[in-house]
C-alpha cells in the first residue's frame, strides 16, 4: 500500500494525516497553530514520526500535499499573505516541505482543496463540474471543471464571497458594499443577531451575553422555533440561493457542495436556501445541478491536500 | 488554401460565410430569415454557389459551421426550440447538413460560437478564458474556459441574462425577478426610457412617438448630453458592471468582452460600466481581467461557425 501526506494548515490549528490513495485516513495528529516556525516545525516533526513508523526507507510514500489560506500562488507552492495569519507572509511551502522530505510537494488554498476533496472522495465523485461554498466565519468557495480546481487568471477564482448579491447592501470587511460573506456568513448571522435580538429573546438566553451571541446559539434557538432566529437563517438562506443562482446561471455546473460550520445548521438553512435557487433559476440548469452538503467533515482539508497530490502528479486513479 | 463555412441563423437574418483557416470571410451572402424550410434550402444553395465556384471537386472545403439562437444540444447538433423562432422545433441541423454535403458539421448556439470566435480571431486572440456579454434585445454570454467554450451540465452555461443582479428587482420576460436582461438589455434601457421621457424630452423628439423609443435612440440622445438618457445608460452600466464583477470573483477570467447592439454605444456605457466593476471587484483578480469591446462586427456568427470547425475538428492551429 502507497501512502501520501495531507496537511491543513489553519488560523487556529493545524493537521498533518497519513492517508492513503482511496482517502482512508490511518493516521491524524491536530495542533494549534502557532507561528510561522512553530507550527512548520512541528508539521516536520509528525510526519518524520509517522515515516519512522510506516515507511522508514520512504518507499511508500508518494508525497506531502498541503491546504492553507490564500492567496497564494499554487504554482510555486508560495503562501503570499493571509487576512487571518497575519504572520505568514511569503512563507514558501512548497521549497521547505521539499527539500526537508524530498517528496513531491502540492500546494493550494483551503477552499480549492476542499472542492477537490469533495470532487474526489466526497459529495461530488464521478462528477465534472462543481463548485464549493464554504460558509463560515467568512464564505470562500472552489471552482472544478473538467475534474480539476479552476485557478483563474489570478488564483482567485472561486472568491464568491465576495461576489455582491445585494447592491449597497451592508458593509463587508474587505470594504465593499453587499457582498455575500456580508449577509450570509457566520459573521453576517451573528451580527444580525446581536442588533436584533430582544432582552427576553432566546438567542440571548443561549448566549449570556449578547457580545457571545455567534452563528452556531442563532442556529440552535432557531432549531427549538425561535422565530428570529429563523428569519435570521432565512435571510443568510435567501442570499445564499441567490449566489447559487448566478453560479448555476453562468457556470450550469453538475453540482452545489456547500461545506463549513454554518451548513451544519442543516435544514434550517438548506430548506429556505433550496426554495430561493429553485425560484429564481432557470428549470433546465436548476434540475441538472444537485445541491448537497458537503460529506467529508474534520480531515476535509488533509483530504484535499492528499487529493492535489492525487491530480497534479497523476497518482494513479482514485 | 482551405476553405470553412461559416452560417448563421438568426431571428430575423440568416449569413453564410466562406472562409479561410485565418477568419478571413472570402464571400458571404446575407438574407431575411423565414420559416424552417425556406431558410434551410437557401442556405443549401448558397452553399452549392460557393463550392460550384470555389471547389467544385470538394477538396478543400473542410467543414460547414452553423451558429444559432438555443436551446439547443450542440452534440448531436440539434436546435430544440427558440423563444425567437418559433416555427424552429427540434430541427437537427446537424444531421440535415451532412447528409447534404457530406462534410464535417459542427454546431453551437450563438453566444458560444460569439465568444469562441472573439477568443479565436477577435479581442480575446491568445487568452485562455474569457467571458462573452452580448448586450441587444437581450442579454446572452458564453464562457471560455482552457480556451474551449464550456457548455455545463445542461448546455446552459454563459446564460448571464438571467442571473440575478438585484433581488425583488423589475419583472423579466423569463418569469423571474431581478434578472440582468431585465435591467440593462436594449428592451431594459427603452422600456425606462419610454416610462421617464417627459413630453419635452430630446429621447421623444429623436423617437417622435413614445412607442418607437429604442435603446439606440437613448444612445444617441446621451451622446447629445441628454441628462435623463445619460442616466439610463449609467444605471444599465451599473447592473451591467455588477454582473461582471461577480463573473471575476467567480470564475477570475483572463478577459471579459462586452458585444452586441448595446455595446455600440461605446463610452456612455463603457465608462461608468469600468468604474462600477473597479469599485466591486478586488483589485487583483481586477486588474489581472481585461474589459474591451468587441471586435468582430456583422460576421461574428459565421467567424464563430467557422471557429468551432476549427476546434472540433482540429483543423490545425489558427
Amino acid at each position: 500500500m502507497s501512502y501520501l501526506i495531507g496537511v491543513d494548515i489553519g488560523g487556529t490549528k493545524t493537521s498533518v494525516s497519513l492517508g492513503n490513495f482511496r482517502g482512508k485516513v490511518l493516521i491524524r495528529r491536530v495542533f494549534p497553530s502557532e507561528g510561522v516556525k512553530a507550527t512548520l516545525s512541528q508539521i516536520k516533526r509528525i510526519i518524520r514520526a509517522y515515516l519512522a513508523r510506516y515507511d522508514r526507507d520512504l518507499k511508500r510514500t508518494k508525497g506531502i500535499g498541503v491546504s492553507c489560506p490564500g492567496p497564494l500562488d499554487f504554482k510555486k507552492g508560495l503562501l503570499i499573505t493571509s487576512p487571518n495569519m497575519p504572520t505568514w507572509r511569503n512563507v514558501p511551502l512548497k521549497r521547505i516541505f521539499s527539500r526537508s522530505f524530498t517528496l513531491p510537494v502540492a500546494v493550494d488554498n483551503d477552499a480549492n482543496c476542499a472542492a477537490l476533496a469533495e470532487k474526489t472522495f466526497g459529495a461530488g465523485k464521478g462528477v465534472n463540474s462543481l463548485f464549493y461554498y464554504t460558509v463560515s466565519t467568512g464564505i470562500g468557495g472552489g471552482l472544478i471543471i473538467n475534474g480539476e480546481i479552476f485557478h483563474g487568471a489570478s488564483n482567485d477564482a472561486g472568491e464568491i464571497g465576495h461576489s455582491v448579491v445585494l447592491p449597497e447592501g451592508p458593509k463587508c470587511n474587505c470594504g465593499k458594499r453587499g457582498c455575500l460573506e456580508a449577509l450570509a456568513s457566520g459573521t453576517a448571522i451573528a451580527r444580525i443577531a446581536r442588533e436584533r435580538a430582544r432582552r427576553n429573546s432566546l438567542i440571548l438566553k443561549l448566549a449570556g451575553k449578547r457580545k457571545d451571541i455567534n452563528a452556531g446559539i442563532v442556529a440552535q434557538a432557531a432549531l427549538k422555533g425561535d422565530k428570529l432566529a429563523r428569519a435570521i437563517y432565512e435571510q443568510a438562506a435567501f442570499y445564499l440561493g441567490l449566489s447559487i443562482t448566478n453560479v448555476i446561471q453562468i457556470i450550469n455546473p453538475e453540482m452545489i457542495v456547500i461545506g463549513g460550520g454554518v451548513a451544519k445548521a442543516g435544514p434550517i438553512l438548506f430548506r429556505p436556501l433550496v426554495k430561493t435557487v429553485r425560484a429564481y433559476t432557470w428549470p433546465r440548469p436548476y434540475r441538472s445541478c444537485k445541491i448537497v452538503p458537503a460529506k467529508l467533515k474534520d480531515a476535509v482539508g488533509d483530504l484535499g491536500a492528499i487529493s492535489l497530490l492525487l491530480k497534479r502528479f497523476h497518482l494513479g486513479a482514485v
